[in-house]
């Protein structure tokens, strides 16, 4: 039986637009790209907040799929709403917009039977908020963070504290200089796993991704190659629900675990990039997930 | 029994300072750097010019390990001479000057009983001399060959003919867009493959290499970390050197002796970057190549 799986993030309506096309006010968010991989996997309790004008349609098949959205505050006001452009380079992207609307005034309520969920994501959020979350609930097996630069340069105080209190950190080779002021990665991950997490997970996007744990050999996984990136936004959280959908469903004690579920995680954001929003990861099977992990064992043994 | 690789490529003295100090007048150039890691694995027939200012007693090893010396012309001048700076970031160089001397007129002559030889390394020269070295030589085995961007803008034409004639192209990604115009791995691979080519490597850096061959899965190997990079020169013809070295010893017809010999480049090419110059892969046992490689195995398995 898979863990359940707690997730705090962001609920958005993204307008992205790229050389494959454009979608405007797709269901977008860090809760909702992880509900919807990971809940292929584990159950999920999804907390987050929109607003008044949310077209409560879109997220109707989340309910079909394992995901409890008792913790999705409907609040008085508009959803948070982001507009990107994507260049031909898909890791170059523009910001055209960010209204953060309800998401503003965020403070994470987490209802009573989610506290003892035994698995937990806290995404790209606040960091202030992702501690009020760390309060509320009860000692899990295993809480992953993610976050980004944008907080480890506003709010370091919060962020440092926060790294203290969980098991694994994500995030992207540069985030991780710029937590330690370490210019090698592993010196980077030796720094911050000194400091609480017993894992660090490093995304070096095309490039794959690295797991460093203190008593373990170090694990490279290169990223599952994908001919046609139509949508980038959600990838780093939907690698995160690959990840932790796996451990859901495998013993946190065994090593190997972790390692397959990195490639999990490369695997699932593989498909997701496929298309815009969560239209690929909404239509994904297991069988293509498994189909794609075994390719990728296939492409890295020797 | 392993098979003899012929080396044609440059023979340089280079001067090279960086955050870890510096060397003057320090062995360099690609016929040298592969041939003293190469020689550890496969008997050497090296091809390259020197000046009658080269102090031979800097190669004099060479004669010691299997290296055959007979193609290195002494030509009446100074030996190329190369010297340049790695800032902070061992990916970033400058260069402080090129003196090609000797060099500028190299017209490669292949010895008699070297033009049997079944492996071939075409080093980094430019296309034209490339082309001659396939004039001399019997039909062997495998021909390799490496470039840069300089004649891919410069020499274009010489390059392509060059392209067409030889087994295996090593080149970065940047160079396989260029030589393509394509802007995505695969497809880069697949056009250069349909030249003539039956297998292109890819190398990433820091990020690994990748394998492409027309009718088996594509290969991913990281490289291998390297916690204190001294000096960079040289990790390409190096990786070539690790690469060959292992098919020199290992059947062509199976496809994992070249994942592996892919591996095993990758972990040669560890140790010279390790300490300016060759001062590291003249010190280097067999040993230390398997214990590296057997790293690599646990450090990719899950």
């Amino acid at each position: 039986m898979a863990k359940p799986i707690l997730v705090v993030g962001s609920a958005a309506l993204d307008s992205v637009e790229g050389p494959a096309g454009k979608v405007e006010d797709a269901l977008g968010g860090s809760s909702f790209f992880f509900s919807t991989a990971a809940s292929l996997m584990a159950p999920v309790n999804l907390v987050a907040v929109i607003g008044t004008d949310f077209p409560m349609e879109k997220i109707e098949y989340l309910k079909d799929r394992n995901v409890d959205l008792e913790g999705l505050e409907v609040a008085e006001g508009e959803t948070f709403r982001w507009a990107g452009r994507y260049l031909d380079d898909p890791n170059q992207r523009e910001t055209l917009y960010t209204k953060l609307g309800v998401f503003e005034e965020f403070s994470p309520k987490i209802p009573e039977h989610f506290r003892s969920t035994p698995l937990v994501f806290l995404g790209n959020i606040h960091p202030a908020l992702q501690l009020q979350v760390l309060d509320q609930i009860e000692k899990p097996e295993l809480v992953v963070l993610d976050t980004m630069n944008f907080w480890i340069h506003g709010t370091p105080d919060e962020l440092k504290k926060a790294i203290e209190l969980v098991d694994v950190l994500i995030v992207n080779d540069e985030e991780a200089f710029d937590l330690t002021g370490k210019s090698d990665l592993r010196n980077a991950a030796n720094d911050l796993m000194s400091r609480g997490p017993r894992a660090i997970v490093v995304k070096k996007g095309q490039h794959g991704a690295v797991l460093y744990q203190p008593d373990e050999d170090i694990f490279f996984a290169p990223a599952f190659p994908v001919q046609h990136v139509v949508d980038p936004t959600g990838a780093g959280d939907t690698f995160a629900a690959g990840f932790l959908g796996y451990l859901a469903n495998h013993p946190l004690q065994d090593p190997m675990s972790w390692r397959r579920a990195i490639v999990n995680g490369s695997v699932v954001a593989s498909y997701v990039v496929e298309d815009f929003s969560m239209n690929r990861t909404k239509a994904l099977t297991n069988s293509e997930i498994e189909s794609r992990f075994n390719r990728f064992r296939e492409m890295t043994q020797f």
